[in-house]
């Protein structure tokens, strides 16, 4: 890499339906110089998540959308090569909402630095980051698992189900996750503990399957992904199910508005609760769960994976790549060694 | 009416789709005779129901489907002629899940006394029963109504819709009704104090309507009815918007699975939450109701309008009509005098 250039990524058309690599460029630009209180941060790891889809169409939003031919922006794990701020030190790994690029300008309040020593520095995008807190907050705030329930996950291998599905086990439930292929169906079965998977790519009948794994029906859904698949698990949700809506990744690259059973007249007779979150909500409440799930982690209880894809110019591959399941567990991209 | 006789109402087939009268019938039987600990009740006024609907289908579900050439069962205050119980008297006025006949032998525990004094005996089928209690909690415990929110309630001039429409007002809420004929609109804006209320019927484009009858968006969606009248009010609720249901009645009739745009993206995008109630969920609660809406009853905060048709054979009248909208309030039939 040449370090006296800054390559940066910009969205330079709006995706319609699946985005691909032509929505994408990378420019060359300069090296930004920080002002009091800002850091030049280097770019060590950037997250891709489904979520920044919504941010590449027009639409207003919980946040706003991505502006054209601007350095996309997400959660970013960086050193802090200068600083102009005494909070910081020449060689902090901090964690902040930056740029797709090499070196960013930030306001030391900003960002927040990395405990090296806690965890692998990585682990701050992944289970110690925003991910974790949306396992940990959405199963246990909005699923509340209780021994002996049934809890089905779906996008099960991803950075938030597996997580889950891991959180469920230690609360006691019968955990069935449903995943894409057949390593992520092993892995969740055998590394991870589920009790089941199902590998909804291959199945013929996703409905008979699922009705199999929950014979006593589903107490929790945690749904990533929406569609058919969660028609499938809504019509085997039992009497007070919680559902908390994560995410909706088969959606979001719908080119018109989705249609499906109506699903108001099954949560009526089972008395049962969607809600709709984002890890936002519980910001208030990040140190408990980054504390406990550090100590979870620590223990053995809880694992995880990172799939972490080499140099920024591979970012938006990496992006593509969630919605053809391309990783099991945390995408990452590494742009530079620490 | 021949006193000796028990007239009795029975499902006689099971609907397809609509109900019609050809679904019931009418036979004559004898006057039962009640054992120990048993009373006699003579029928004065029977209720018919939306969530009946279901028990028409041969179909588990909460409550278990009726039974083909069986008596039709359901919410009714009759007065007791013959007693076998120290705990009543002759002339006691009882409420009970009963038959549709002019007489049925009870458990003494299966009823329990109306208190005549407190409001019209009819009251306890309506304002201070079910339909009350699913208001109350429905909306207060479920919706939680902050002052200056926006309530957006279909089937608004229905025996539950008009209840939630002016406990809403009473917490200082916005309130905008859906309703069928512009003489249920003028009822509700003029006598109940409805901000505004929409003819669904009329309107011919009633997301525009509420649009405009809802600048700020949709905070709390009290639905009675589904379908496509509450696809437009889904579109509209605000961030953290909750979502009681309480019905569906506009789909109970479908013949196939009905169909419509999926809502999961919008709940997770507003962070909204929906939540299916049984008025059931709340019985250890229902003297703290009770209470209440007696209290404000009496302040004249609150409000109730009755539908009563004559006459045990016009029961399965009075239900179909149900689906029609003939009702403004709550629908009754009314069998003999007290």
């Amino acid at each position: 890499m040449n370090e006296a250039t800054n390559n940066q990524i910009l969205l330079t058309s709006r995706p319609v339906g699946t985005p691909t690599s032509n929505n994408f460029a990378i420019i060359t630009s300069s090296i930004p110089q920080p002002n009091d209180n800002q850091l030049l941060i280097r770019t060590l790891y950037l997250s891709v998540d489904p979520y920044m889809r919504g941010r590449m169409n027009n639409q207003e939003s919980y946040i706003p959308p991505f502006q054209l031919n601007e350095v996309l922006t997400g959660g970013v794990i960086g050193e802090v090569i200068e600083t102009k701020s005494s909070d910081f030190q020449v060689g902090d790994v901090v964690l902040g909402h930056l740029g797709w690029q090499n070196y960013s300008v930030a306001d030391a309040n900003q960002v927040k630095k990395i405990d090296a020593d806690l965890a692998p520095i990585t682990t701050a995008l992944g289970v110690l980051g925003m991910p974790g807190m949306t396992a940990y907050f959405g199963l246990l705030d909005i699923g509340q698992p209780q021994e002996g329930e049934t809890v089905v996950i779906s996008g099960a291998a991803g950075a938030v189900g597996m997580l889950v599905g891991q959180l469920a086990k230690m609360k006691g439930a019968r955990v069935v996750g449903i995943a894409g292929s057949d390593e992520k169906i092993r892995y969740l079965i055998e590394e991870l503990g589920f009790d089941t998977a199902i590998n909804y790519k291959t199945t013929s009948n996703i409905q008979l399957e699922l009705a199999k794994a929950c014979p006593n029906g589903v107490d929790i859904y945690f749904d990533n992904v929406g569609g058919t698949i969660s028609d499938a698990v809504l019509s085997l949700i039992t009497q007070g199910a919680r559902i908390p809506i994560c995410g909706q990744i088969s959606l979001y690259n719908s080119e018109k508005q989705d249609v499906g059973p109506r699903i108001q007249v099954q949560l009526l007779r089972k008395m049962a609760t969607m809600k709709g979150f984002l890890v936002g909500q519980y910001t208030d409440r990040y140190e408990e769960g980054m504390t406990q799930m550090a100590q979870w982690i620590k223990e053995g209880k809880i694992k995880y994976s990172e799939n972490i894809v080499e140099g920024l110019e591979n970012a938006p591959k990496a992006f593509l790549g969630l919605f053809s399941g391309d990783n099991t567990g945390k995408q990452l991209v590494k742009v530079a060694d620490c």
